[in-house]
Parts: structure tokens; sequence; C-alpha cells
């Protein structure tokens, strides 16, 4: 066969151990911090049904779905006529696709195990997600997902401890970061009291770009949408309003009035606040033009952005669904997640240089080999660190040229090395280099262990 | 949208929370031992491009590839004439595909990254793989693999150590395992010999089958592929040879006469032999009619099967490869590596019941949720048990039925459960109720604490 020069597909990447160590380092921590709020881990397949993911992220997010190819014949039995068409061929030839988010597979699972879960059930879920996006910096085709849900609970005591989740994993992770929270309830009763009811879509997906098209923008966006200037000139106030949470608190109240909904929205925000007045490493903020695009979101909403740096992009995001599992057949089961974005993280502590340095090998140290015989002697002392539960190497390729040796743990960031030859074999010795220092000490095996135990 | 009735793809399954748990017991021990032996992490994308695996698993295996169909107008500038032609076809709608196996990206990846690498390169992957197979008992269309390599070093210790890697994953999973080991230069060498090196592949395929279809059936696939009567009869003492290692390699030298590269594959397994004297919880087994399917194979093969109960399938595999980069313009390098099979071990683990009992959950303490008052008192309690690094919970809901938070408790496996009404809050006390004795105990905070950090 002829040589190939390889690549891999753009938007997905390789991770090298450096990376990975970086990589495990995020992930343990979200991990570890799941659990000890009592979520328990959930792994769905990659691929669902075709079925199962269509229609859930709207007609954009339909786009990017990655479809299966059927194996075997897919042509067989496919109506001649499709076959010039692209988008009503796909789901005859591809009925199987790569998951979305974690979200949606989430609830499937849920619907399908309803009878085997005790609710609340407090899942979590560390997974790949794919999508057909067109690939740009720090947006990728396949990426991971982190997310803890509980289903089952009307409680605000889990918006409470979800925002405990974001304080504690940035605590750990030594990130600044800024919580921001606001409430789909009072959008909707904002939408309401402006006369705006039946544009409640379009008010949240204008106000969600705020970010990038500014004030003027979003009014501007708002005005072709057919919002009046009399209903504008309630938004305005609230796009650039800055205060305390006491004083956003009460516009909110001023602008909704007597509306119900909104009342409940207030009242569910004010919850939250009166029960998360410490954070250890995040700010927690009520932003009102906080909207999240998606539509499934019926009351908190979260959005997390990092409180320094320059990456102003969101690392995590959530809230609240009465209804995600009702299109699967199980309505009315509310629940509440949130998400935490792995590869804007790494960006974001990578860019701030926040990993910490002793992350980055996990070989002890490395035992040089100067040759045949000095290799038995090496083995055996390697074998014993190793029960001794001690990561260690012997190089393996005897009598191998010591500046390739010396690279090699160099390279693999090893912070000790042994050199063994004859004469240390002779007084059962091992001269130790301490690769940072440079520094070189004669030590006993049992020297060594206490060493390396430290 | 009309209510679906959600299922999954055949062949691909959801893992439980307490599947999960337990499969992470595998994974986590698997990496240990990785990590312990100086293995780095990698991980490669979930796709590749088609090309990079078309022709690497024989026909069989490319059509097992599952391909991914292009995103946009994938019909776009497709020539009209293979519009029925499924298999020419494919490749021009779907230049994507989930990865086979983690050997050929792993090799892509050395070859793509050949100037960052130090080599010899040890890296570990454990990511999952796609296989469009018939799906059936034990057998997944998406299952983990877990492989560990050492490419650019030709030295035998490496292959020492992976008898050792195998011997200490089943030593901590605690499962007796017969480590199956051979040279695929003897079996080139016994080809030679008999004089049918030009049916070496049909040689291997024929004696890898011995388990499913027995001698009699691999003597008569040989006579069908041309092997003659005289080539037959040294075959035969072959396949139903028993003795002990010493006897076994008497043998084959007396079969491979003075055959140069029978001679260096008998030295090799000498050497592997001589250096595994004793393992802890594996057979070392030399079997001379281990072939392994994989083409790539050129010297010494491993196999593992599992010493204990009724699952007979191999749970591990493995070999030497002189030259699997070189299709990818990197040739030469020689490698060596094993795999585990995941999801396999987790049936013989299942089976044989050696999955230990605390695995079952992470949560140590659930706080009963008596109503507004109680659930105030708790909640402070639990956040102070988590900052203890304790994974607790407080029921959720206010007043929830006391039955369900009994119950909630028992599913998950939590072994305390904390009783606190007005009583107790008055007193400062809790009342712990040990949920696998049924006793129950009044006890202080600091004592709850010292009993938990135990």
């Amino acid at each position: 066969m002829a040589v190939q020069k390889p690549s891999i597909p753009k938007g997905t990447r390789d991770f090298s151990p450096s990376e990975m160590v970086r990589r495990e380092y995020i992930f343990s921590n979200i991990r570890d911090v799941f659990r000890l709020f009592g979520f328990q881990p959930l792994e769905t397949p990659s691929m669902e049904n075709l079925t199962t993911l269509t229609g859930k992220y709207g007609d954009e997010g339909d786009q990017l779905i990655f479809k299966i190819l059927n194996s075997g014949n897919y042509l067989d039995g496919v109506d001649q006529s499709l076959m010039s068409d692209a988008k009503k061929l796909a789901p005859k030839i591809a009925e199987k696709a790569l998951r979305y988010d974690l979200t949606v597979p989430f609830a499937r699972y849920v619907v399908m195990n309803q009878h085997a879960i005790t609710f609340p059930f407090k899942r979590y879920q560390i997974q790949p997600v794919w999508r057909a996006d067109r690939p740009q910096k720090g947006r990728y085709r396949e990426f991971y997902q982190c997310d803890a849900d509980i289903i089952g609970s009307t409680s605000l005591l889990n918006e409470v401890e979800l925002v405990q989740i974001f304080d504690e994993v940035f605590t750990r992770l030594n990130l600044p970061a800024v919580i921001k929270i606001n409430n789909r309830k009072i959008l909707a009763a904002i939408a309401e009291v402006i006369g705006m009811k039946d544009n409640f879509i379009a008010f949240t997906v204008a106000i969600d770009k705020l970010d990038k098209i500014g004030t003027d923008g979003v009014i501007k966006e708002l005005a072709e949408k057919g919002f009046s200037e009399d209903s504008l000139s309630n938004v305005r106030p609230l796009l650039s309003f800055n205060g305390t949470t006491d004083e956003k608190l009460d516009l909110i109240s001023r602008l909704i009035g007597s509306n119900v909904t909104g009342a409940k929205g207030l009242e569910e925000l004010r919850f939250i606040f009166d029960r998360s007045k410490k954070q250890k490493k995040c700010r927690l903020e009520l932003d009102i033009t906080l909207a999240r695009g998606l539509n499934y979101y019926t009351g908190t909403i979260f959005e997390v952005k990092a409180d320094a740096g320059t990456l102003t992009s969101s690392i995590c995001g959530g809230g609240r669904y009465d209804d995600l599992t009702g299109i699967f057949g199980l309505p009315n089961i509310s629940g509440v997640g949130i998400s935490f974005g792995a590869d804007r993280i790494y960006d974001v502590l990578q860019e701030l240089d926040l990993f910490p340095a002793e992350i980055s090998s996990s070989t002890r140290i490395l035992f040089v080999n100067f040759g045949e015989a000095e290799q038995e002697h090496c083995f055996n002392l390697v074998s014993l660190l190793r029960e001794n539960g001690i990561p260690s190497e012997l190089f393996p390729d005897a009598g191998a040229k010591m500046k390739k040796q010396m690279s090699y743990a160099d390279a693999k960031k090893i912070p000790f090395v042994a050199l063994i030859g004859s004469d240390e074999m002779e007084k059962n010795l091992i001269t130790l280099k301490n690769m940072s220092s440079g520094e070189q000490q004669s030590i006993t095996y049992e020297g060594l262990l206490t060493l390396l135990n430290k």
C-alpha cells in the first residue's frame, strides 16, 4: 500500500500526555466535587437514534448533528426520488447520530429507566459531545461536557447547592469566577408586562446577544421583531442597569408589578441569594440580561465566566427545566442542572498559568540502563519500588547512549535518575541525581524508598 | 411534537450509576498500574479520516467501520453514476469514521508527532472504539479498550514488563488469570520448515481457531488451504501438545531445526520466561497454538484468559509489531503493546462476584429533611461535612415523606442517615442511624465527623 501522510479531521484534536494530565486535573476536580455533593456517575452511548436527537436543538442545532451512515447496503430500499435530496435522504441512510449534548440523552435515559430510578436522581456525566460547527479558535467538533443534574425535585435547595458546586470547583482550581444568575420566569413576566408575551422567544434570543451586539443592537433587533417604542422604553433600563443585588431585585419588582409568574421568579431568586451569602472563590451576580438560548429552561438560569484573564466566553451554564422528559413520554418532572465546559476552562487556566507544576509527570525515578549486567540489577530494584507503589522506570534498551537516556528523563520531567554502574552494584548503593537541582548523592535502597515516599 | 418512545441503538448500552462505579473500579486499577510502570496518557479523536482507517483491519474489518455522513449538502459534486453503488458512494459522502481500535490512531499520532516525541514512547489510552459487528451476548458496537504500548524500543524487557502489568492488574482485581504467550517468528519458522512459507497467513488464521473448531477442524481447514499430509504430520503434534514450558521449548526447537527466524523467536521466548519466574495472581503459559489474527504482529504475542468461572473468551491481547507506523511514512519503528478488554473483565468479575462491596456508593451520609426549620439547620451541617471532604447529602424536598427519604438512602446504599428534628436541634445533637445494622445513636457533630473520617 502507498504511504499515507496522516492527518486528523478538522475541528478535532489529539491530546498529548502533557495535555492529558492537565485535562485530567480539571476532570478529577469536577468529578470529586460532584461526588462530594452526592451525584452519581452515568454514561450513555456515543450514538443515539437520530430521532432521539432531531428537533431538540432547534433548526440550527439539527444541522450540526453528526449522522452515522447505516452499515451494510444502506441504499437498499431507499426511494430513488430521494437520491438527489441530501436533506431528505439523510435520515433514510443514516439512522444513528453522535450525541450533541448530555442533556437530551440524560432525559431519554430517565424516561427509559423511570421505574428503576429512585427520585430525586442526582447524576453526573463527563463525556464528549460532537457538533458539526465551523471550527475556530476555542470551538471544536468534539469536546467534553461535564454535567450534573438533579431530576425529580422542585426544591430550590438544589439551585443553592449548584452555586456551591461552582464555587467549590473554582476554589479547587484556584480560578476566580463570576456566577451569573437569573430566572426565566422574570423574563417571561417582563415580556408579558410590556405586551410581548407572544414574542418571548424573540425577546430572550435578542437579550442573550447583549455581550456581542450591545444595548443598541438588542434594541434594534427587538424593534425589528415588532417591539413597540413603548415596550422598548421598559426594556432599555434593564439592559444597562448597574447596582447591588437588592437594587436589581427592586428594579425587577417595579417592572413586573403584580405579575404572578414574575413574583414567583423573584421569590426563587431571593431564596437562592439569601442562602448563598458566602462564596470562596466566586462572585454571585444577579444578571437581569442573562437569558440562555435553550428554550427548555423554565426557572433559574446560570452562567459562569472567568473573573480574570482575557477570555470572556462562558465556562459553565445551566438552569431549571420543568419538562425535559415530556417529549419522551414522562411529563412534569422538574430538574435543574449545570454543565462545565472543560475545554474553555483549560484555556483559561493555561492563560493564567494556574496548572500546578507537580501534575506534569507520574514517574518518580528513572534507572539508567548501563548494560546487560546492570540491567538485571536495576530491574529488581524497579520492581521493588513498584511493589511499594512508586511509579518507576528502567530505560529498556541496555547500554543506550547516556545522552539519550537523560533526555528521556528530561522530556518526561522525571524528578530523579538512578545511576548504577559496576561500582554501585558492588557496594550495593545507588548514585541518585536530582534532576532539578543537578545534585548527586550516594544512597541505599532503603534511603531511596524513604526519599521517594515523602 | 408527538411523544416518542425512546430507545437506544442496538449493540449500545447505558451505564447506570451502579455499573459505572464498577467499571470505574476496573479502569482505575488498570490506569494506576499503567502509571506505576511509567506509561503516560494519550487521547485521540473519536473521528479519524476514513482513509486513515481503511485497509488496516482486513476486508472484514473495513466493513465494520462506522462512517460519518459529511455535513451540509453531502451529495454536492458526487458523480451520479455512484448513486446506486453503496460501497463506492460511501467514501464520497462519508469521509470521516469512528475509530475501530486504539492502535491505528496511535500509529497515526506517533507519525504526525514524531519530532516532538522522545522515544521510547510509553503511552496508555483508555477510550471507546466502535465496530458495526452483529450484536450478541458480550459483543457490543461501542466498547472500551485500555491499551499500553511502548514504541521505539526493541528491548525484550518491555515484554517482561507487560507480563508484570498483566499480573499486577489481575492481582489488584483479585482475578486469577492465565497469560498465554507465543512468538510469531516461531510460527513463521514452522510454516517455512513444513514448506508452507507462502501460506503463513492461512496457517495462523487456521490455528487461531483451535479453541473454536478443535484439532481436527484446524487440520481440515489447512488441508483445504493446500497443506500436504506430509506438512500436516508436523503440525498435528503441535496442536495437541501438553507439557512443561521446557518440554514445549524443546518440541519447538526440534521442529524448527536450524531455521534462523525460528531460533530468534525461541531466544526471545526464553528471555521472557527466564525473567518472569514469579507471578502473583497469574500463570504464564507458553501456548504454541496461540497465533493472534492481526497481521501486524511480528514477534511476541500475548493473550489472557480468566482462570476461573465459565467465560472462556480472552480478556486481554497484545504483541510486538515491527512496522506499524510504516504505512504512515515512518518505517522500522518497533513497538509492543497490550490491550485490556474492560467489558469482558467486567463480565468475569461479575460472574465470580469479585467486585468489592464498598465501591457501590460515594455518599456517606444522608440528612433527612423534616421541614423548613430543620432544613436550614441540616444544610449548615452538610456544608460543614463537605468542607471536611465527606460526601454528604441533605434530602432536597422539605418535609417529604419519611418512607421516600429512607428509600432514597437505601437505593443509593448510603451507610448512615442523620435524623434531626426539633428535639435534636435544641440539644444540638444528631440521631444517627446505621443503615446496615439498623442501630441508632445520639451523637454530636464532632463525634459524627470522627466516625465518618474513619
